[in-house]
């Protein structure tokens, strides 16, 4: 089930082959870190799904994927049944070969703690997971690898000019020449082919291919390790054909130990051309880190990243937003992914037949594996199709497997679920997201001195309020009777100590203070939009309809405006809403730190 | 050996007790990563103490020690020996503690994958480590638990107005009421003597703690989880009484949990408060953690940073620094740390007697356990004892113990080894450093064409030069032959393709871009003058002697020229250059990516 780099390379042709036959695959990562802590770079109830990326983008993404958990789903027409296989990624940004880049990533020790008291292994991941790269790293480590061998070959041919050996290196030069010299005299039977001579630098090294041809011809080879230790191997044996076959097997080698650093990203690269159907729980970050771990970095620009997330996985479905549904209002209430899958468990759920079907890759219900990768992965797949048997039930039309309601699920494909917004559920990937009315809230600025009492007392007027700290001088505060929103900004004109401004010409004033860039797009997305061209071009990699399916970005953009069934969110969770004369609390999802006051 | 919270705070006593009968201590860290990888924040050939700190401060602070080697050496006078005990204190910043803070951190996949091909075991740090805390953090966490212990006074006590059960909750609040009174039914000798009631949000809290006395009187008591799933506790016995007694209980837990969660800063508290000899190989970053994780977080500024260093810790020797001694000059050759050992382990080096005195805390010189920081620490020690013997032969003074060579260790002391630096070699605290001179080092700014090759040849006329690339339009070019210094400004005016600074001016052209902070000091230059001012009155804690013996940076400063006998390391490996008609190399210590042209 757990796969590392001592088995991934094994198993990938056949976990390639399982992608083709999948109908679709669950995805599940565990992370380092997930928020930064810092207040400012926390999702806010009245960000909009611009900031909240933003955010995100500042922050979140420096931590790090340790796991992989994936889990591919077949249907099997003949027995009505799915199966699947279920596996754990160990994962981990390293490589001996020379070029990997070495970066630096954040942990938060919440989220480790976390990890270590589910029994993660870390371990596991450091010491074996399995390398990946951006397609750019990859394209980079390839150049750079060419670069390195024509110049070792360079290397390796005399320099037009002789240097002398310099006197105080004199000593340890003679010393080196009458090492080689005992090595190829040693004509016993336990005599070795080969020895490392260490402490060599750059100049010992020129030295050495200048005169040990001159003293030793063709019965001596010499080559440049590729460490940091400065070592030169010295081989029995040389003349023209022996180095050019030397030459060939470290350059195979070589190439060898670079496809093995692409590691996990020949698979997702696989998962993107294959087109299928990526389901996940609550899984913007997964996404996220999907594209910018795997395939290219994400830009900050919010609409660049929503092009080039929806251009490389065209179809995705979380099953957080999926779980909020009208048909599952009186039946999932808002939870974790055990406490969905123990609703969906039950009536008036039914769950398909699922059953594994390669050995060592599958799970028991009945042992709890939350947190690692694979398991989650697995359940997220039950909540799924538990949720869509009960959709197309729910619509009278008959389930066999998730092709059957294509047009269910086109409704709800690609939106990923948004924490903590007020009255935003999900952010659109290939289109334009709700954005619900917001007269009702207004950007309040006071002074520091000023408690959450002091606003209460300002907006009693007009009845209850939800206030949303922004920092200790400046708050959101909506008001829980919309109707007297008209009367606010009449009658609380400020004064010396506060500054009221409405929602709309607040956020028009942060983005005239940080206007949207003008730039060129990001490198990443001018190689996306090429590789979709050369795609749609030679129609080689990416299956036909991949991009045919779903509004491209290239288009001209849909107005913005709310469009009706999208602004009906705006009521999520209104009837939590609890109020009592003087007290009215905040939807049960939210934070206490968010309080009506 | 290995010291989690598990057995840590069972063993700080002894560990206390141990201290106080130490000759020197030896320290050494394992971290997550030690350099940015960013060339802008790496130390390089001309940086000034001054930058080469800001550079360290900018990045190197934001990754974390999983592991302090600990090795306490005392001296047997009877048998005339040494003894020692070494510890492995696994570490990690965490505590379900309320209020502990709850950090990020960096890693470095290189340093990571270097730990764990070392064998080190992350799942122990992870899920065992022993969290520690600032001094500033350990009095705001002080703050808040006893803050929080008044509030939950408060809300245990009855508002002052009753709240009425609102309709959408009632069903919700009734099923609580009836848990409840199920409970206190269950006369049953298995009868349990609590129970947890969850989802209470803070308004159910509320009218949990209203209605329940009401309707069960004193036959019940109510207690808010401080967790973040919003439970509460239904315990049975009620009464003022009862209250009490279970209060006093809470607090005096919750006071060991934090006693517990300041871990291990309890114990370099106690070495700050000793003002033993701390022992370190190549220790600035040791030594930086070792204040800003455990004592004070330490500022960017240089001149602060040193004073703060030297307040706490007063005596430092780095045995990297030590091993440059001009009496070590042929007979130690630049190295690792194994290598140093190997070294001294040979003669003309005798080590003193030294034997473990603690069983299960000492190590067996033939097992190599390089990279653990226990066993780092203790040959370290090992290296120091040998090194200091040496240093008594050559004096002709009889060696019994450190204590018997005070006067030579004090031309050591507290120099800490600055990597990289062509021309000074550690950083002082307690003093002003050295500032050799630098007339013949040239900033020069060229056209990002020009490669390494152009700048030789505008150099040509005054011979082989050292050029040490700061970015790809500008570098430090070093003359080797110091005498042309005064031709070069004079010949070398520049053109429209390249300007030619001096070191010095140049250096003022930065200063004046970010001139040194003449903001007040930091937070944690007051708080510790103002401990160090407390203890000077009182003697409380530290040790008498421990700020006399060091010039304190309150005093009118030092002029920083440089001083004849520390204007020497201006020398440092020059007789290892290597020079030929058309080629020098560096210095071996130095990265071949720091060419001589």
């Amino acid at each position: 089930m757990d796969v590392t780099r001592e088995n991934f390379y094994t198993i990938l042709p056949n976990l390639k082959r399982a992608l083709s036959d999948a109908e679709f695959i669950t995805i599940d990562f565990e992370f380092t870190g997930l928020t930064s802590g810092g207040r400012d770079l926390e999702p806010m109830p009245f960000d909009t799904p611009r900031q909240y990326y933003e955010k995100l983008h500042q922050k979140a993404l420096d931590f790090l994927p340790l796991q992989l958990g994936l889990c591919i789903f077949q249907y099997d027409a003949s027995e009505n049944k799915y199966t699947y296989q279920a596996y754990n990624f160990f994962i981990f940004p390293f490589s001996k070969l020379k070029g990997f880049p070495n970066s630096t990533f954040l942990c938060q020790s919440s989220s480790v703690a976390f990890l270590s008291s589910c029994g993660f292994d870390f371990n596991k991941a450091f010491g074996a997971g399995i390398p990946f790269l951006t397609q750019p790293e990859e394209d980079k480590l390839k150049l750079s690898i060419k670069d390195r061998q024509q110049k070792i070959v360079r290397e390796n041919q005399k320099d037009s000019f002789d240097v002398s050996v310099p006197e105080d290196l004199k000593i340890v030069f003679q010393s080196n020449m009458k090492k080689i010299k005992e090595f190829l005299e040693d004509t016993s039977e336990k005599k070795a082919d080969s020895f490392i001579l260490d402490r060599c630098n750059r100049f010992m090294r020129r030295l050495l291919y200048q005169e040990v041809p001159k003293e030793f011809g063709d019965t001596v080879y010499l080559e440049t390790c590729d460490d940091s230790d400065m070592t030169m191997m010295i081989m029995r044996g040389g003349g023209e054909e022996f180095k050019k076959l030397r030459e060939e097997e470290k350059k195979k080698n070589e190439w060898k130990e670079f496809e093995e650093a692409v590691g996990l990203s020949h698979l997702i690269k696989a998962i993107a051309e294959s087109g299928k159907l990526i389901v996940a729980h609550n899984c913007l970050l997964d996404i996220c880190h999907l594209v910018h771990r795997f395939r290219y970095p994400l830009p900050p620009n919010y609409d660049e990243f929503k092009e080039i997330v929806h251009h490389i996985f065209p179809r995705i479905i979380d099953t957080k937003f999926m779980a909020f549904e009208q048909q599952f209002k009186d039946l999932i209430s808002a939870g974790s992914l055990g406490q969905l899958l123990d609703t969906v468990s039950t009536a008036p759920f039914e769950m398909p037949k699922i059953e594994g079907n390669v050995e060592g890759h599958s799970y028991n219900n009945l042992v709890d594996k939350s947190h690692e990768g694979g398991y989650d992965a697995f359940i997220t797949g039950q909540c799924f199709l538990a949720m869509s048997q009960y959709l197309a039930k729910d619509q009278g039309i008959k389930f066999s497997n998730i092709g059957s309601i294509k047009e269910i699920l086109s409704q709800i494909e690609n939106r990923l679920y948004l924490m903590k917004i007020q009255d935003i559920r999900y952010l659109l990937l290939g289109g334009p997201d709700v954005k619900p009315p917001r007269n009702h809230v207004f950007h309040l600025r006071f002074p520091r001195e000023w408690k959450q009492y002091d606003i209460v007392e300002l907006f009693k007027p007009y009845g209850p309020v939800f206030i949303s700290f922004i920092d200790e001088r400046s708050a959101y505060v909506a008001l829980h009777k919309r109707d007297q929103a008209k009367f606010v900004m009449k009658s609380l004109t400020g004064n010396d100590f506060y500054k009221l401004t409405s929602f709309g010409a607040y956020q028009k004033q942060i983005e005239r203070k940080s206007p949207p860039l003008a730039q060129p797009a990001s490198p990443s997305l001018d190689l996306v939009r090429k590789r979709k061209l050369r795609d749609s071009t030679d129609g080689a990699s990416a299956s036909p309809d991949v991009f045919k399916k779903h509004r491209s970005l290239d288009q001209p953009k849909r107005s913005i405006d709310p469009i009706p069934e999208e602004t009906e969110v705006d009521n999520i969770g209104s009837s939590d809403h609890t109020s009592t004369e003087n007290q009215s609390l905040a939807p049960k999802e939210f934070a206490e730190s968010e309080v009506w006051g």
